[in-house]
């Protein structure tokens, strides 16, 4: 049984019982699908900002990328989880001999890194889904400001959390160069993030008031 | 069928098309609810942050606050979309005569108000899951620090998000004693949930240095 196929009342429980998952990275990724479904909703509305065919097809072209990105947000809900009971799993191997400790060391290594990997990709995931909503928040429907809102404010929040999973993961990797690398990325997906969702926030305002 | 019994994947797809529901409002409240889902699991865990009594009696006591607030975020999953599918009814209804176009304007008006108290409902109930954070931040096991980060940020998307479907439907309330009540309240509570959420963080921040 996936997460996924879980009913909403069941994932709440889920969330809520003290097993060690699903966690804060599959809540993240959910909170993501959430906000990339609600920009797929907008985009695909019969009315656009302004009615013109050029905005359709502004709203038309980011529909892949945003059905992509909502679907690869849905598998990460599971692959976070199944990501850390690796961790978990790992951390329980036999470490009575030398031979043991060993193997059992770069076993945490190994399902920290899918750890780290997993809530990266989520990031990266919420960075795309924020782009397209820039794209969303300019041409979609203006009655639908508020989804858009949500969206973004969602998007935010899935990226801020898989970001906190990603920091807890790599920080107990000692290969330097891959935690450089993962440092960077993650400041450089922040950065993109928070400019798209600033864009996309201008676009709603401007909007309004329009 | 209500919306908390639809799989993930189902609800993903529905707030993924252009149909009118469910949309943000549903939307934030699942993210509340699953925020406060996470703050649950770690107020249950066997471990607390010093093992102390004093300390598993205080996460127990937020336990149940905790637990209705999840349920009851469940619940305005369904009942936001209710709230809208009333209004679109509404402005639906028949205006040919003087008559029609009177009682079409008392029942938009009627729904509008229904759909400003559910997610204003969405809002206190997630401002409230934010004040148990504080608590759950300084006393639950460090491990799940993660965990609580995920769980601040996505109440308050989610009360951010609230706060929009708020703010869309009591701006058609004619009634000028009821709009005025509705924003200080939003007001009042934005600025709780932020001074919860920060002292929240602080406290996840201190134990990790520690």
């Amino acid at each position: 049984m996936t997460l996924v196929d879980l009913s909403v009342r069941d994932i709440l429980t889920a969330f809520s019982s003290p097993d060690p998952t699903p966690g804060g990275g599959s809540a993240s990724a959910l909170a993501s699908a959430v906000g990339a479904s609600l920009l797929t909703m907008v985009a695909s509305l019969p009315k656009t900002r302004s009615g013109s065919d050029a905005e359709r097809g502004s709203l038309a072209a980011v529909m892949p990328a945003l059905t992509e990105v909502r679907a690869q947000l849905a598998d990460a809900i599971d692959a976070d989880t199944a990501a850390y009971d690796g961790v978990v799993a790992a951390y329980k191997l036999a470490k009575s001999t030398d031979e043991e400790k060993s193997a059992r060391s770069a076993a945490i290594q190994r399902a920290l890194r899918t750890a780290t990997d997993v809530p990266l990709t989520i990031m990266r995931l919420s960075a795309r889904a924020l782009d397209a909503g820039g794209v969303v928040a300019a041409h979609g429907n203006r009655s639908a400001t508020s989804d858009i809102g949500v969206a973004i404010a969602l998007l935010r929040a899935g990226l801020e959390g898989a970001r906190l999973n990603v920091d807890i993961n790599v920080g107990s990797i000692k290969d330097a160069e891959y935690t450089a690398r993962v440092a960077e990325e993650v400041e450089r997906l922040a950065a993109e993030a928070a400019a798209s969702a600033a864009a996309a926030s201008q676009s709603l305002t401007l909007g309004t008031r329009a």
